[in-house]
């Protein structure tokens, strides 16, 4: 039987997916129709009932926006939101700020592809004195330069992520509290790689759409027992097939 | 010298406001008129290139979200957000939900006066039974039923809201944070009469107005050298005499 139950949720489209961007680590806000998901994933679990005692988020606008439009919905305004960057996106590294159809066409679909889905090819770094790079800005100072990437395979991703995981994020699940936890593609990638303990080589494949709340059942040692969408099968697959067609060349 | 600098920001217009209604601990949301005094105030920062590494706020949505207002207009969505029920507005007991003008004619203007005026005269509780009482609000369950309030004069939320600036606030600042602090015209009244040492008798006619940044210049023993607003002298009074007006009958 499920003894905890925790939601993700992905944000929804930034103004940077829109226009085709690698975002990463740039902050992006998040577009209309963004805004428009952020607010519907609030009514889906509204209308399901679901309530949360506490929030973990990233330290990008998007995710964090996400997630108070969902509290808006919930009237949940009150309850603790936890930010760090250890949930933040993968760090797209060169590529950020670049149209992902230029980039398709200069480097090759297959090129992209591989810095997009392989598990550990990252994408040439962003230098320091790029400014483009992270490091220089002030939410990522307090930390040692050596643990702020300037890029990501999804493997780096993924390691940065499980820290935070199991030193935050369980023992607040464990401690009978109802945990949201609004952040991106990749970093949920690495939660429910870990989860379901799918092996490297899949996890590329797996697309969570945006704004569809996921939710996990898990047992008392935080086994899964099942998950699943706030959506139909419809719904979902249409929001999976938007999300992979990202990055094609056009 | 100045070694610290705080900004308290009392929340903008609130629909309850709007009505005339005590609010007290009912968590009203901003009025359309709220939300833009929000964002000026975030606007009248940004101008002055204020930023912050921390904020502080209530658990009430009203202030919640003229802080999140303020956050997007400075982009911080991003810095730590902590919400304590110490920081809310002074809770109304029995008076919360009731029409202030109604109020005026019912027990005269001299007997409102008196309790939203006098600094120890509560008015009468709310009772744990009534269905306007906070204590069976879950964000307040956690607590001791002891310490949750059903009514409080100007004293009691003064009382109630010290323990937190010194034991988290005070430590924060000196911590070389800069901290934002984004709260009610009763839970700020108790830091501005600790701060400038306002005798008791005082206070109560001491209007903040909304939406205007208040900041304070404090020395190394977090005593204040000066503190002023942004925004120009006709406006600040303008704003207060919006808000000293409030609780008058019509």
């Amino acid at each position: 039987m499920a003894k905890y139950q925790i939601v993700l949720v992905r944000h929804g489209e930034s103004e940077w997916n829109q226009k085709n961007l690698f975002c990463g680590w740039f902050d992006a806000d998040l577009s209309s129709t963004g805004i428009e998901e952020g607010r519907n994933a609030g009514k889906m679990l509204k209308e399901k009932a679901f309530t949360f005692d506490v929030a973990f988020t990233s330290v990008l606008k998007r995710a964090i926006k996400t997630l108070y439009l969902i509290q808006d919905e919930l009237e949940l305004h009150w309850i603790p939101v936890i930010r760090h960057w250890r949930l933040n996106e993968r760090h797209y590294g060169a590529l950020q700020g670049l149209n992902k159809s230029e980039t398709a066409a200069k480097y090759g679909e297959a090129q992209v592809k591989i810095w997009r889905r392989s598990y550990d090819i990252p994408p040439p770094p962003l230098e320091p004195t790029d400014p483009r790079s992270s490091t220089n800005e002030r939410k990522y100072q307090e930390f040692d330069s050596s643990v702020v990437p300037a890029h990501e395979c999804l493997k780096d991703t993924i390691a940065r992520v499980l820290p935070y995981w199991h030193d935050v994020i369980v023992p607040t699940i464990k401690s009978g509290k109802r945990v949201l936890i609004a952040a991106h593609g990749n970093s949920l990638r690495g939660i429910v790689k870990y989860l379901d303990k799918i092996p490297d080589d899949d996890i590329a494949e797996l697309n969570i759409p945006t704004g569809i709340p996921l939710v996990y059942e898990l047992d008392e040692n935080l086994k899964p027992i099942k998950h699943y969408y706030l959506a139909d099968e419809e719904q979902v697959k249409a929001a999976i097939e938007r999300v992979a067609n990202q990055g094609k060349a056009k």
